[in-house]
């Protein structure tokens, strides 16, 4: 199981866009074949970050997402919105070691 | 580097308790010694879901952390607050592969 985690900052004035167009991403992602969870969230502290929370069950499931063209189209209209275009984006291979 | 993800559902009509608490566990917690990156994230899409993110250097300090005195506090009132008394809390050894 693969586990992507993806922060996003937003400009102040564009939040609303961000979400909106993040909301689209969640929805359209949810229903591709091999993603196990997806979702997105803000930030409780305050701040403007959006975190992108993503499962997949393989290396493949993933890189279909990524060539997906929703995936393309929306975020390919995250930048214009982003504090920094580029957002930190961390791949992780996941071995759920225990639930508490 | 290990990564523990909680789940927690709040009970609608207490959902900004919640939140008051989880405000307080994130400050508290992002202080301690080993604490690489904590925060408190909300759904996007609408649902009453807490994601609760740290990262730690090693078990050493993930365990220092379940029995710091203010996780034992806070944590202990947020079960009257959740749909489920028991949240779901998953912990991952987690080796980032990748920063796309």
């Amino acid at each position: 199981m693969l586990m992507t985690i993806a922060k996003f900052e937003a400009r102040p004035e564009l939040r609303q866009e961000l979400l909106e167009l993040a909301r689209m991403l969640v929805e359209q992602s949810r229903a591709e074949d091999g993603c196990l969870d997806f979702g997105g969230y803000r930030d409780i502290m305050g701040s403007d970050t959006l975190l992108v929370v993503g499962r997949w069950i393989d290396q493949g499931a993933l890189e279909r997402h990524y060539e997906s063209a929703h995936f393309q189209e929306i975020v390919g209209r995250f930048a214009e919105l982003l504090v920094e275009a580029l957002p930190s984006v961390s791949l992780y291979e996941v071995v759920e070691m225990d639930r508490l």
